[in-house]
């Protein structure tokens, strides 16, 4: 299809922070590879500051800007927005938009509290009796690897799960002196390691399993618990104050295990003080005939282990990379690895398409919902002594 | 120094079955790599099947052999009993062996109950004071990388200790017509993967941390609960019964997070159901500037990390095969692999050295006694619901 | 500074294959992660069936296409020409593009031939003298991995060099029913594994050492002589013809060994025949004092090793993704891999900057004219039975 | 079967250095874990110096020592005479132990010249007349992983082998200042890595593949051409002299291709300079439907990759300790690591076998030969620059 004869998707974002870069990326390129239903437009850009804002828009390539996100919100002109704020303005933007008809990106997680969450999930249910649809932005079920393990438990190929066991490893915050980032901020970020990426091995082993989870216990640690303030950002992180310092109000890290509905044990840990490990989201899922195993900082690959192998059984390391594999028919021959912003851009493929067929995008408000959940239980259990918390 | 000019240490085996092999290479084998400062003399093997007894002598290298391990304990011919029958049989052999003044190899886990380990460490200290010494034998903790690690941390080489995360997974349990061993018989084992190989993860952080568990939070899951009976024992299984089946009395898995003394978080798995892994007891362990991490099966390597190696960090994979590392002078040249026995050869050079020296061999049985509160907390915590559980 | 106030650079693209794809998106991508010096505006692309012209200028993002190259080739409001054919029209369009005082991207290898290559080579040499710049893409150069590696090698970190090892192993031609494309037959292609990925190690090789190839012994092998026609193409293969065969006129796989200007002794071996390797190129750096190793199927990892680590030395797995690595300070934080694409998009930022400064942008045609006396010397080795081919 | 109803095998060895340490272990350890024919009796260690010859007995478990191996080897209750001296006297002691009609096992290489070990096999062929036999000391066939890799390819696994990789890489030798050993001698070792571990990879490649190299093109180096000489030796090194200094007259790389008997193309590198490689004897075998992968520095893997996975296709990695794989049932449970020495237990376990059975035992002196006939070639077309050398 020409891009002419393909009705537009106009679409506008909402902040422009490193997951703003990422977003842009995705919605500059997959039309660029994949035959999208609809054109893209990137219409508009909203964010506070007027400088960075103007910036940002010519960086990114949207054309125009706004520091009014309302504005941009109800413009007539707008199909879809994309909200990439830090967490405490998900709620109030999301909901803007759905009631201004809109279709809704949101980045996960899916607020920072779990009223606020619930208020955004009753919010897309309305929309969604109007045709209009929200989706949660948890990117890495696009990572090939990731679609590739749902697809094998779905087929049986592991038989029923056993076990699954998650951790999502980081080490920026190992340095004591590393600086207070409205990450470190309760009010702003909701929560740390867990609420960050916790919030993503939650949701890729229920993606995964297409199970719940349905009970939790936890503990969280803060181990530095204050630290220099934030003179100026690069990056996650930035430059630290030298007399200045504030108290950190969320976790460093969390541990939790829990039931899956499926009757499975499954164990979890987020953290941000692993040294050596940088963006180690990693998991195993054992069943009851093999089992896969995932690691994000070798995102390409996946491990697939079956006893049908027999004396030649072992972990497989299977390049994802074949025109076969979810998605990847679009780029390049076998062996030539995708990075981390392809998962941003398969997902404004499969977003686009859910549109235009009139179908829930997934995953839903619903379903970034029920990882707040998970969350907040986890959250509960770590405040009382690590107690069983069903999720009920 | 010469075979003849060494002083004998005699030494007896009580049971002779996987365990027995393993200790009767290292009681052969010690003296021919390393300079022990006794001679060893394999005396006497006992064990109750006359039968598979004498050829148990004859096959691994002892002397003798009698049915009566009570008689063979109380030889005056006799300086050391090593205790290699299933739990339930420790406490009554190691006391009566102490009692009558002789040495004391025990192996893991030091019993099945809390009671009756006690009951033995309270039987070591008197022994310790005749001059008697008593010890449990974890015996990864002689791996050369696990005592490299241990080294590496008492000497600050990753800093104050933060995270540990520690599994021990196998999936020989995975098929569900896999037989009903003793092992899966509570009263013969104790507990079922706890015991087993969660007594190995619990000994290896508590020794390389040197720290000790002062809480956990735990479940276990037993996910196969009725199998066929054993027909006939094949290595640590056997062949299957078509017609009887029996009750599976002890856990499948175990996972547990717990808090170390000296602040830290700790995680825990223990499987027999994790499909594709044979024998992996890994462990992380996270400081402030670095990090080391051990997988069993590939266990001539050990990972470490250190911040300072600056912008070319990256975990090192140590080969730990140079003369310099622990106990490996002893062996081959440097990239030459040592395996899973031994660890066992190098228990035998520690325990006589430390006889020798009248020192307290490590670990003794209040080490093992540790362990098993853990244990016997993990077990409690999980049936209350994963109740926090302190060790006090 | 703002779009409006960078000078454009307009480029036109010749050819629109699977190389069109990645070349387009590298002049899309560049400006949106990095500070161009200059505007890219990507006016035309051009190539010969009128309706896959038409549909890749849309999907790549040209703004115009023609059928006819000289024609792009010589308009005014061009500055680059960006040449992306088969190697059998490099000399053609480049030369004509240098002439016309087009700044020149050409892919590799430069040419089918040595006679084209060294035409080429001297357009560009004239070219340089008015201001004009040509350069050759070895994209993996600007794989961050690989240029950490020569950064490395220049500081002096592995000491001199005595030997690499490098090979190129892919499959796809595994299967002796794969079909008969372009890249197999001679008159198209040249050569086969040789000059397709043996080009790529010998390139590496030389630019990660710094030195050059004084001589090669070599032999070619084609396994497969005769293979199905072609009737469709589909990524870098297609659908074989159930009737038609033709002959296979390039070599399947090369080997072949050498000694460095520096003294060391190099080995190669590129292939389309080792099952399971898609993409595997790697290579290993021994100097005196430690070593590098890198395999492009793990992209952002380089290994390192240096006697200095002492004790604990063991190859270091640096994940190239930190800010301070080369290229990655524009893209995500730590641990947030980068993928195939991005050499291409670091390509048309260090050939911008170049540009912009006035300066050679590398590798130069005289480097790529090196590499094909390389490839050009094995093939006269490969013909006289492995005979010993000085590079004079 | 019990001890004494086994028939004896009466042993004598020869030299008593690094092998002859390996050698004793095996003679030892065999019959403790294997149903050997006859019962291992270790009569006499030979040797020089009557010091360390006494101390070695001793230590190796040896009845009686002689300075005197002639007067050894012919004493009428010596069975087999196991010959682990330097190269140098291979020839001489083998020889006269056959044409005393005692069994021989000799280390590899066979000799230090292509005349010697012609010699030796002819004095094999003639004795195996009176049912005497001779083997040579190729300890990696008997790793489980590189049996298991032989038996795939015998089976078919991975179909027609079109190509073959193999390199052992150590290190020991990098740095400038390790002292002279003999292994450096060309008097007496031969050559350097090229027929201490060149061989081994030649003899591995054509065990595996189960085909003989037709014709060679090959370079060797010297990269240290003089260094200190020896003050005292340590392991295969030791401590340098601080004045003097001698020539090194042996390789310390060699890399060479070649042609296997079946059409297939073989690389192959041996070298003691690769920093941070200790023992890496790695090949990789590439066949039309699979391939398969070995490193010995992870010794209980082989990596099996086979099309016929499909879409789920990557290479397997087999922890090869299954009771099913070869010579493991006789050891531990699944994922309980062998180690170096195991290759020598399985030695003398499958020597003893063929002994009783009458039959001759493999690799024989012919095959001993025809590898040493490779490394002459090898050093033939490396002294004729590179020239293609027939096997014939």
């Amino acid at each position: 299809m020409t891009d002419a004869a393909r009705p537009p998707l106009r679409v506008a974002m909402i902040g422009h922070g490193f997951m703003g870069a990422a977003h842009s990326h995705a919605w500059r390129t997959a039309q660029r590879f994949f035959d999208l239903p609809r054109r893209i437009e990137m219409v508009a850009v909203a964010g506070r500051n007027p400088e960075t804002l103007r910036e940002a828009a010519d960086r990114y390539g949207w054309s125009e800007c706004d520091t009014d996100w309302r504005r941009v919100v109800e413009r007539d002109d707008i199909d879809l927005v994309d909200v990439v704020t830090p967490g405490s303005a998900h709620m109030e933007v999301a909901v803007a938009a759905l009631d201004a008809g809109k279709h809704v990106l949101c980045e996960k997680p899916l607020a920072n509290t779990l009223a606020e969450a619930g208020a955004m999930a009753e919010a897309a249910a309305k929309a969604r009796e109007r045709g209009v649809f929200a989706m949660v932005g948890f990117t890495y079920r696009r990572v090939p690897a990731v679609r590739l393990a749902r697809e094998l438990v779905e087929s049986g190929e592991i038989g029923r799960i056993r076990q699954t066991r998650a951790v999502y490893l980081q080490d920026w915050l190992s340095d004591e002196n590393a600086p207070l980032t409205w990450r470190l901020d309760r009010s702003a970020a909701g929560s740390g390691a867990l609420g960050d990426i916790g919030a993503h091995i939650v949701d890729a082993i229920q993606y995964v399993t297409g199970q719940e989870l349905t009970g939790v216990s936890g503990m969280t640690r803060t181990f530095v618990t204050e630290r220099p303030m934030l003179e100026e950002s690069v990056g996650l992180s930035g430059r630290a104050s030298e007399s200045r310092r504030g108290p950190v109000t969320v976790d460093d890290a969390a541990v939790f295990f829990g039931t899956l509905s499926g009757g499975g044990l499954a164990t979890f840990e987020a953290t941000r003080m692993a040294p050596g490990r940088k963006n180690a989201l990693r998991f195993e899922i054992s069943g009851t005939t093999g089992a896969l195993a995932f690691d994000l900082e070798d995102l390409n690959t996946l491990q697939v282990f079956s006893f049908a192998d027999g004396n030649t059984a072992g972990f497989r390391r299977v390049l994802v990379t074949e025109p076969e594999h979810p998605y990847v028919a679009a780029w390049w021959p076998p062996g030539h690895m995708l990075g981390y912003e392809h998962g941003f851009t398969h997902q404004v493929r499969d977003l686009v398409a859910a549109i235009d067929a009139g179908e829930q995008p997934r995953p839903s408000f619903e379903e970034g919902l029920q990882v707040q959940r998970v969350l907040e239980a986890v959250e509960r259990s770590a405040a009382a002594d690590a107690r069983w918390t069903p999720l009920t």
